[in-house]
């Protein structure tokens, strides 16, 4: 790919991925100096012209999410008054995307306000990977490009061979529907774990749908501080599940997770590079599948004008 | 309640919705000519001064929905011009309510066009009820009042002790956490409807969840062809349920569903009057529950800057 | 004419117009879906990928204008989503152009609402014909490409040989400078129906100007009721006028204006497809002159960066 | 009237008027300091604090227009950086009212440009006096409060006792509403000067209507050069008129207007006080009727949120 | 003061001054909840009612910035949500004020980016202290009231009895003007550190003006890494300077800049609370001057709609 | 240059400029019409298409700045409606930018007021020289190029041989920065005239540095009254400097400012050509340097897409 007038940044968030997608395709990352000062100050300067060019920033709204978020609309400022003819901010994962409601009186809607933000800084378009909720695209007026992992997390199943008596499972209420479609994807039936405060969670009645003597996927968008997804597997091992393996596209793993999870009953638990891990957390069970090729190909196809929706429709085989 | 500047008006979606809150906040309905042309254009006058006053519109974007929204957005241009301090909305039915995400490439986003040409004529405040998802909330930048009438709807079938051997059916996925909510107010378990494409939609597999031998209530926040709920009723019947409720906010109720309805195995529909029904549609099974009450209490919490909250953690009971 | 990049697509309000405006340009028009639903909900999916694509847009806002107008509202939202990089809305009829000032205390400006919703919705470039006043161009912070159809109307009487002591009407105050711009085309004198409440409709005084044993065209934007023509008409035939003819661009023609049309003294009607007509309308009195060339004239302009007002200068012969 | 939080501000371009206004409404002019540099810069401080206060500046849009222009925007971003709770905008004479629309390619639409101003400085309310067309509220969002002065003009021909046999003419075709109007006010009837460039000026073809032997009153909304009226008044003279009135709201009066005035036929021209007149153009032929009164009834109705139409129909006998 | 609509909100940069200030208003401190989860999120809930009410949030946008600032925006977004009538923000110190031009090319200015993101959740106004540069006041459109602490930093040294043989200096050319302000307070003369590159920082010619044998203010707005207060300390006391004092409206006091501090030869450092100090720093070197008083009278004036400017013109003595 | 779609026009303030810009370019100014009338409304016509151009207008807010300022905003208008693709402003000299911040109670900032009117006529670039204080850039969100004339002024002492034993003198406290960056460029010291006003002017103390003996250069980005550059002149004689010279970008040279200059001890002054002089200003005294090649550089990098900053690193020599 030989483009004078496209150029790719990367900020500090997941620099790995920005150079995987780079090198996908072929294209060098443009050079920005990002200082951070002791009080938390960013300051950048990007250190080549992007006047009338198609700029691309690659960044995470990843720990630490304020000083991710506030890096990429400093260096869309910056990028605006240099005259970058088109800034596109592609953003594997969305922090504060569960923000996206009011559950009380007087919260706020933090993904809102990040939208607002991104429009505000005169930001072209969004890509971005497995919102936490679909309607966080309306969130915004301009183009979304919402890519799903779900094809890549159930190939790895696929190719490794997981796909014997599987049911998929979804872990709480507001999470069928993406339980139901990765089902769709591999042809499985679907469970629910109804996390009801008053009933013992280690009782059977916690499930709903049948599982006894299945394999179980429990399938998430998320894996924050893993409370969810061991307890899952507590209940669906007392529940007579043989293997639990557990599937999201973004690898939080917040606090002590990691450790809740090396010690917990889950067999397997596969993610995606959308956030970057540090080399602590890199245990055993985790497999990590990239979304490298998924988004270098969807900027591709933006840059080309070509329909970004092909991707979706990619068979995991 | 003697209040010189507040002013309530009613549009031509639900007239007697208004008429019930009016009465039961003791006010007078302000007046307004509304005249429609033979080719639809909308005429209207505010029949008396709004200056300085604080303004509360009264209208369902239902049936037909295009007019009705923007017979409310011509309403609005005219109170604001002709002065009125604040103007406030009251949307009982928040029309394309289900248009609030891209579901497939290059769709609208009809919920957010809404929500921005509601900003767009500067509304100060939308009160609304059982939006189809919370996120659409986040469409907003302004407040938004959101009402919920589950403990309304449950209380009904309280009072008619009808609470007997239940379980809250959620008809799709994307529905559990409304069944979960509305199981909790009543003390009862859940089941699913598993509406795989592929599955016998009759056959008991279509169901996650135990329901034999017990009374359903299928709850949903609107009922418009009534197909999901009639094919329910019958996945349920034929799973040995014994009575079938429906329970739903919005009486959509378009084309023939009532028909649909009269006909199914479903033994009683409890709805709420958001949307206005014609009388040929208030057959035996048909139950309404007035949010005159709730609206109206919300109106007057809102202009004495009490908080609304407090109306929602109401007991049904 | 093969430009890979333009798109022409199609709403429900005028598609006769569309497909000849397209036929002229040579180019197929785009496939998009438009359901509305029994609620007169719409939903629409645009067929093609329009990424990077200049589209133009072509609706009429006429009869039912609320659908016909939210149709458009939404597809341009559909578009913007979906990447369009420029969205062009060409609009033969402008609906609602009458409101276009407040002609008392605490109404509406209903055509300034309309120009602010295509504004929010971001459309680049709004192509209208003959708007009711012209300064509903300043309605608009984006360019207005706004195009007369007096020629197309002028050269209609020219080549049926029908100039011949004529004198050109004004039908009541506001509309004579239309009058005398028609009248400029084809060289006649003008004269005006004085049209005040107090006085006797049918008297001679009603008419200020000579118009006896004269021809008369008495010329309007539109035809909406027809009561205005038809009046006009009598006036003009009891101050002894021989044949009087009426020429309009737009022809709304709402509720039974097209029976009161057949059965005045009016001997012919002259009048533009910017509104679709129903067969039933079709009388033999009515001449439509097509404004399809004209338009696809100004898209072609516009798409090549030449001027469109060399189209104004067109010589009716 | 005693009121602590209502200010007064006069700027440079009509301070007298303003003063009229004070006086009227019992109130002080609130002090503040204007200096203009030799190169224009202008600069200002507003004299007293007008933190939380309701504030509304008068001041006329005219000659020099830019210069009394970009005072008031100058003033209002004073205002609202002090923390003025509110700020009305009285405009008298709204110049550039003309530049309403493009009469020919590539011509801007200043009337638009300044509402656009206007708005964004973030003014909440016009009071305005006849705008030059009614659609130039249409240019705002905000409220426009339009008075008229006509009833004022009439009242001065009524209370001279000048309204014998008299006949209201307008000056060209796109007048002849304004025309009307006044006639309704004082029961005459109309006639109209065409103005087409081919035919001659002074024959008496030019005039649609009966005017001979009768008593004119030339009707307009504002004299500029002059140019008009004065021909008006030939053409009237040689048509048999005896005497020839003018009347118009607002006196621009530029260049050497006054001159062609006072050598012309017109017997006696009538105007109002939104435009501050030099003391040499004060010639015997002039009556100057004070809208003073009109505009600060107008403020004190706002300020007590009373309607302002009322105003419009006070009968001028 | 009794002020039952008046709302004062502590965020976490720095709370004893949002007390302190509470205190001297004798009002209470009302409750809001924020957690910062793992990944550093701000979630926060607002623990009383604000309909209606005037808010005044109190936070510093100090290390960490980017939390800081993020913090007070979701916290605006929270109180808008939740129908405050005004929110109005109190920061003590602006952070990244130093970003306020480009120096180079590609550079972003972030003190921009916050004015646009404060004014974007529609804050009502900015009540800040000491900015960097006057001209940030111009980066918002909405009211800043800026308020100053020389007055109290001067009156410092007055009661301290060290304004003998006092030379104020400027630490570098673009604070002179600072300088001269501080030295008018107190009628000293002042001198400037000509900081050129290419000459030798220790010798007598880094000085611009006479300082042998007197004693010296190093005045500046903010200490961050203290390398140039205390750099300017070394040349001066070389120059013969007697005692050295540095004075300092915001103590950023980044890395281990109160290690060089306590170190060097400076004398007496005098800042304010602006800047929550960690225990750690508050070496016996320095003098802190609380603004508390000087922001809550600030606050009282701008609810009672009095003058703040007269805070500003209080004599230190 | 053969470029079909960059289109060069000027207005009035500085036609000159304009010509040599365009002559250096190699292009034609492109022909418009600006007519004012005798109130000093502007008419304009712009008078070939722009549609799909790239246009630049060359004005300077220079005087009469209101009457520049509104003919540049007009013409934006008129070119944004006639469809132009990208309209860049240069402002050779941008008016107005001393009022950068308010420096008592209650006063407006202008400069901002323009940067706010500047973008919401859709201005998409700004190129302009040598603004009062640099945060003015960050008036605007829309990109900003800040050219620098210093480096021409000091290439003509250099030319001239006139760099002898110089000393660079800002000629108050608040442009020491402006001194000291000329001083680098010419590797000389700096001095500052303190201008205190409980001092006597005349006296030795006025002058904080050395100048006995030396040559001094007074350098100003604007010469106004010239008032501060003739007293400056005054008490460095007086401390014993040879000859003074005096240098600035902007020649406003309001009221007798020439006369004052002539008349003064200055030896030399010199100014650039950003605003056009009168004839009778041309002194002896002055030297003009143009920077209408600078400029053209800038417009011919900025259509090439190439960097702009390179133009300031131009040394001198």
């Amino acid at each position: 790919m030989v483009q004078d007038n496209i150029k790719l940044f990367a900020l500090n968030s997941n620099r790995p991925l920005a150079e995987k997608i780079a090198k996908h395709m072929d294209v060098k990352l443009s050079p920005a100096t990002v200082k951070t000062f002791a009080d938390g100050e960013i300051a950048l300067t990007v250190d080549e012209s992007v006047r009338g060019c198609e700029v691309y920033i690659i960044q995470s709204i990843s720990d630490p999410v304020n000083n991710s978020f506030m890096e990429l609309m400093i260096m869309v400022d910056a990028l605006r008054r240099a005259s970058a003819k088109e800034v596109n901010v592609v953003i594997p994962y969305y922090g504060y995307a569960r923000a996206d409601r009011k559950t009380r009186a007087r919260e706020p809607i933090t993904a809102k306000l990040l939208a607002n933000f991104l429009q505000m800084v005169n930001v072209d378009r969004v890509l971005t990977l497995d919102l936490h909720a679909n309607q966080v695209q309306g969130f915004f007026n301009i183009p979304v490009d919402h890519l799903l992992a779900a094809p890549l997390l159930a190939h790895y199943f696929y190719e490794h061979d997981l796909l014997n008596d599987i049911v998929v499972v979804s872990p709480d209420h507001s999470s069928v529907s993406r339980a139901r479609n990765f089902a769709e994807l591999i042809g499985a039936p679907i469970a629910i774990i109804d996390n009801r405060k008053e009933i013992d969670q280690n009782s059977n009645q916690a499930i709903i749908g049948d599982v006894k003597n299945k394999n179980a996927i429990i399938i998430d968008d998320m894996i924050d501080t893993a409370n969810r997804v061991v307890c899952s597997a507590d209940v669906l091992k007392n529940a007579g599940v043989n293997k639990v393996y557990a599937a999201a596209t973004h690898a939080v793993f917040s606090g002590n997770s990691i450790q809740k999870i090396d010690s917990s009953r889950i067999n397997k638990v596969v993610i995606t590079d959308s956030i970057l891990l540090s080399k602590d957390k890199l245990i055993d069970k985790l497999a990590i599948v990239s979304v490298a090729n998924l988004l270098s190909d969807a900027i591709i196809r933006i840059h080309n004008n070509l329909p970004v929706d092909e991707l979706f429709n990619k068979n995991f085989k």
